[in-house]
């Protein structure tokens, strides 16, 4: 739809790509297209310099009162083994069997024999070959690179680490696991596992603008803590996490962290040590992490039209064009995971938040507040985006249409979640006043709680509240999911809403037997005290029974007793 | 296997073939290969002009007694904003916001700033670029598409939107969005979202295939109704249905519509404004409705050895030759979705449901009924089809076969069935007899039904329903889905045959514990009754707890009193 | 990491290239490569000709006390028709209806017209090309199948079907499906479906290694039975399993022959008629059966960071290269299920099994081996496999964690399993000694056994035993797998360790209420005892009822009048 806010949008489309070119040729300031909420929250002005960005950046990055370090559950865990690859800057320790100092030259010389992948996915990626990408003509649709290895000079001139006049030569081993222009280094001591503050020293403006996550992402009513739910957070988001914490299986638990290294690394959207932009572009790349029961997103990409284009015509387009450009230079007609949420009012960047309005999971806090400023904005973002390819009303009556169906899969799950309450404030729950441990600490006792997908002992958590934990974390998110990725399947009957409908009825159901058992309990004391005043049915024998221990001789005879009875009959 | 009957299917292929080229060379009749079943519907002779035809087919497509419409439930439902794009014939209307009279050169114009997406695809399409397949070497694989255009050129004649002598330039998007051949129209009043009919203006063959699958699709026994379950009803088959009618969730609702659209529009399979062939002959263009919980065709295709192939060796194909050279000039070793389903005795077209025989899901109605000629010629078509790359003897063994297990399934799920329906004559299922709300209407209470995957409120569905409308609805459909696609874990373990297993195994505990239930009950009540002449087991605090509204404090009093003193004691 | 170890291993890879070049060159011992333990085995010097190890391993692969034919449970299944595909040797039979003396020439002139597909993909393969493998240049990367070539020429003159001095002219189909050289056979009699041996008599060194699959995995626990689980014993194990031989559905039944072939056909991975090794080596091509509820590697694999690199950047690898060559020629740079599980020591052969350790499912029997020396030393080969891309360090942290990992879950499995033991000892389970009919022959019952998976009548399965045979069969499979294809989803939350807390509280949430309807069922019986001694608990009624076979009138007019009375009150 042509109309003024689209016009506008278009216009300062055009702008900010001019600005990004001047940026480039100027080189100073470095980041004038980082977003202004990260300049204040550093303090600096627009103007600063890259290296005073990129000092802000990392003393925030590493400040442990700001989402670094353990954490505040820190006491409750250790990590392990493999956690100092996943968050190398608080847990990576060089190892001890190798004590050389290793001159710049000799990494790749060894790790050819000893890890060659290593060798060979860098010696095909650009940081093998800068030359390769200086010497292509302008025309070629990586051209755009040049201007990309002008600007990590012009960072590494701002910080000192590399000299006026003097270009960047290669990007080997020794730049990042030793120190940016280093001629060799003790592998003993010196060797690092590089982070994101490390890829960050030369790609200034992409780590300000994943950690510009933080400050555009401030919930108007509180619903998320700021800069959550977030990659900039990411890491963060798991250490807090109680039942995290609280897993004696410290090994199945570092699954979790697995996805979580956004924060701490930007290996897990290009993988070392190729680093490839193209791996990044493809929805694959995103799929590793989201993925799966509790944000299938990618399914639900893969089972849209958006979807089937990229599987069906994916293999004609230009992949090595950047995002900016796909559709005009690159054939790409539809829209990819990167297309998507790395735009934002016409640029792409790493922040991927800036349109986001159901984050993880529905809650009554946000369906009560769409109408606020803070989400239609945001939905106007998303108008905008949709409308690269949609007309504006289509945009419009599908993002409408998907709020709507949110808000009825919230429903029915806070529907069921009254009913499961009310079970559990009536402690009816199968074991609960018998046999219900408390989660071990950091985590609490809660009915349905997210911790009861990953813990259990005794009768905690009931069958009952692992289906609504289901029902609340996977099924409600999917629906969501589905809607918003435009999968039919996904929030009609393959996931979504029929897992909803089936939930609910489970629920309802239990609530109805565990009443009706109750009474039948009540009832048979009613009748027993009636009878015998002497009637203990709070013998051992019973308490043994309700903890799971097993029938006492003396009960499993008469049980027995009634049901041998009847086969013998 | 060489034998007659492969002969003369070879033959009968080979003389199609000829009548194929001979009808784009004479032009008229315009569709001699659309089956005789359809001009006989239509009460037109074969040698129908391709306007007699098109006006026949257009006028049933818009009658709202044969399918188009709101249907029968119409009453009960209203579109919501997307609707308009789906069943764009009966919900579309412009936008009123623009008010402009735009000339044929305008769109691209305006629309590659507002929309670029669109064009983009359009300009990429053989829309866009009539004259490059004009001059493609006869030796080009898609050197076919010449032959199209001409009979596309035959057609407009016609009906008198081309004139004689006169060739296509292009297909704008004025033609298809306005009106064939006008220079303009005003965007307010003309604009209209095209839907199958608007197609078929030029692809009058390819229509009209499409609209022959109600014609063909007759059942002996009245299994399904004439001409379902196809892609020419499928809106049809969607608007009749009366939970989703019922559904209030409108929103989630319209997902179902979202594939139900192949009646309304061919942008189902050929995404608009590419329209790719190429796209429409990859298996994941037909997976965007055909995957999931109860069709899960796609999944079971890529697991079987077919979609192994297709997966490994694809990529060596020659996507652009049509479906009938595929293997000769396309490389193609392995069949996909079209390959075997728009075959029908050695052609290829849009009616794909002319050898279904178990169509959407097993009944006894069909298993009783295999050896009926009905079913036996679609049997021998489909031993044709499998015999491009299989032995006759192959063929039967594995047809054979696939009978015999989706019969085995259809038996378990009957029993299981059976079992249901008898808790549900009885009575027995939870809050069967005091919280058992109706579905809306035009929805009917039914054990297990369709709509309890819809909808729930209260005991309805009881939770073993959902397990059994799951399993009938689901799990066996993939059983038969699995075996008709060859994938093995699809109806042994993954999918299917285990599923059921379960399934069953549940109904069958849920029936001994609900009977049980009852018999406590009754001897409860005998109990009670004898004890206490005055005993009420029919007080309002009863029927509260059976209602699901919670324990009243004197008997809460009881059960907390009995539970508390297990755990003090 | 460089250290003695990897030195050694790099030093052992080079000669070990060096030795299979040398062989390609001599011709002779042919199989120097093979595991001495099969010469061992078969009673073989190293130095044994071609011949002389083909008529060895084919006497073994025929022997029914080794692995061929029906098998111990042969009485209780008979084949179907298309068993005669999956298992030829023992089931194939040539068509009774073509009755023709076939010259060479004329398979492929006829059946291009009654299977166009075989000859299609024939013509396409290097089979029916051999002199363009021939003609290419060295340089080429398919260069080393000329080698492959004179070996097979090598071994087709030791066992005297090709003459000296001749070359192979082409490999057609009489080759295979009449004999080697033949120049034409009776169609009727002589024709045969080819199965591993056909293959093996010109790969002997391929089907060489396959069978040596059988003498390189003992057990040190007897963990397994000595070659088992592996692809050269994999019709064995399907045969020899219980309730696979029990089913009367055999057509379901041969839904899981269907994966077992690799014993009996190398079609299994190299499909025919194309037999392409490109094929064989891509993820998909394994996925055909290492996918779904038991056994999910490929959908592990394709949401790990190594499945996700190949499908982001595997269309940038040349597949023609061949495994060994493939990160140094081929551009790979991420493994796939070929290039992890054919390596050992540095070598890649058709021995997939000389790194297992866990092998299909965790047990107590390995977790508390896994530091005996033959756990051991196969670890040590999993770090060299890894150690092509990973540091030494990083590969143990993470296959320690993995051990770490699996053994969690196997904990909460194995606690599930006592508890529902104890239930079943205990004889709570439902309908346990009303209706729990045996399992057909040869299977036996058991609580929660596997063939509860595929079987079932009256109250067997109880629902909580498919529960649990679900959880030790499926979830903790999935969990294990996850964790070893590097899928944190896979062992945290979509599949494995919450799958596992899940099945873990309905197990004990189930175990919770069977005893409390035991103790109340119990109370009953003593209170009705009590108040009249003529009570009868095991009446006909009652055993009607407890056999599912409904509610006799007077105790159905007991209970629903009760519940009338609710519902009307």
């Amino acid at each position: 739809m042509l109309n003024s806010q689209r016009v506008s949008h278009y216009a300062a489309r055009l702008a900010l790509i001019l600005a990004f070119a001047v940026t480039f040729v100027l080189c100073a300031p470095a980041l004038a297209d980082t977003p202004d909420e990260t300049f204040k929250a550093l303090g600096l002005a627009k103007t600063a310099s890259p290296k005073e960005l990129y000092d802000a950046l990392t003393k925030r990055y590493y400040d442990e009162s700001q989402g670094a370090g353990k954490g505040s559950f820190s006491k409750y865990w250790e990590p392990i083994p493999i956690s100092k690859y996943l968050n190398p800057h608080d847990f990576y320790m060089p190892p001890q069997t190798i004590d050389i100092d290793a001159q710049r030259a000799q990494c790749v010389e060894c790790h050819s024999q000893v890890t060659p992948g290593w060798t060979h996915s860098w010696k095909g990626s650009v940081h093998g070959n800068l030359d390769a990408i200086r010497n292509l003509p302008d025309s070629d649709v990586r051209a755009y690179k040049k201007a990309m290895i002008t600007e990590v000079e012009n960072n590494l001139r701002s910080m000192g680490t590399l000299k006026t006049g003097e270009n960047l030569k290669e990007v080997g081993c020794i730049d990042c696991h030793m120190g940016v222009g280093k001629d060799h280094g003790q592998h003993k001591t010196e060797l690092r596992m590089p982070d994101a503050a490390a890829c960050g020293q030369c790609h200034v403006q992409q780590f300000a603008e994943r950690e510009s996550e933080r400050d555009t992402f401030t919930w108007p009513q509180d619903q998320w803590k700021p800069g959550h739910p977030s990659h900039a957070l990411s890491m963060k988001a798991n250490v807090e996490n109680a039942v995290w914490a609280a897993m004696e299986q410290r090994e199945v638990a570092e699954g979790c962290t697995f996805c979580h290294t956004p924060q701490t690394t930007c290996n897990s959207c290009h993988t070392r040590h190729e680093f490839s932009a193209v791996q990044a572009r493809k929805p694959q790349a995103c799929a590793i992490c989201h993925n799966g029961v509790d944000h299938n997103e990618f399914e639900g990409y893969m089972l849209s039209k958006h979807g089937t284009i990229y599987q069906t015509r994916g293999d004609t387009w230009d992949w090595n064009v950047r995002l900016a450009d796909a559709m005009e230079k690159g054939n790409m007609n539809a829209p990819t995971c990167a297309f998507c949420h790395m735009e934002y009012q016409g640029k792409f960047t790493h922040n991927m938040v800036r349109k986001s309005r159901w984050a993880f999971v529905p809650m009554p806090k946000i369906a009560e507040n769409l109408n606020h400023p803070w989400f239609t904005q945001r939905k106007e973002s998303w108008v905008s985006t949709c409308s690269n390819c949609h007309s504006d009303r289509f945009a419009r009556a599908y993002l409408d249409g998907m709020d709507k169906g949110i808000v009825s899969g919230l429903d029915i799950t806070e529907k069921a979640r009254s009913v499961l309450v009310k079970l559990y404030n009536d402690k009816l729950l199968p074991g609960q006043t018998t046999n219900r441990p408390a989660p071990p600490a950091p985590e609490k006792d809660d009915a349905g709680g997210f911790f009861q997908l990953f813990w259990q002992k005794g009768n905690n958590p009931s069958a009952i509240e692992y289906v609504f934990a289901d029902m609340w974390e996977h099924h409600q998110i999917k629906h969501y999911k589905g809607l918003a990725h435009m999968n039919p399947g996904g929030y009609t009957y393959t996931e979504g809403w029929s897992q909803l409908i089936g939930a609910a009825a489970k629920i309802n159901d239990e609530d109805t037997k565990l009443r009706e058992a109750a009474e039948i309990r009540a009832e048979l004391k009613r009748i027993s005290g009636q009878k015998r005043g002497d009637l203990d049915l709070d013998s051992p024998t019973r308490r043994a029974i309700a903890g799971g221990l097993g029938l006492l001789a003396v009960l499993a005879g008469a049980g027995l007793l009634m049901r041998r009875d009847r086969k013998g009959g």
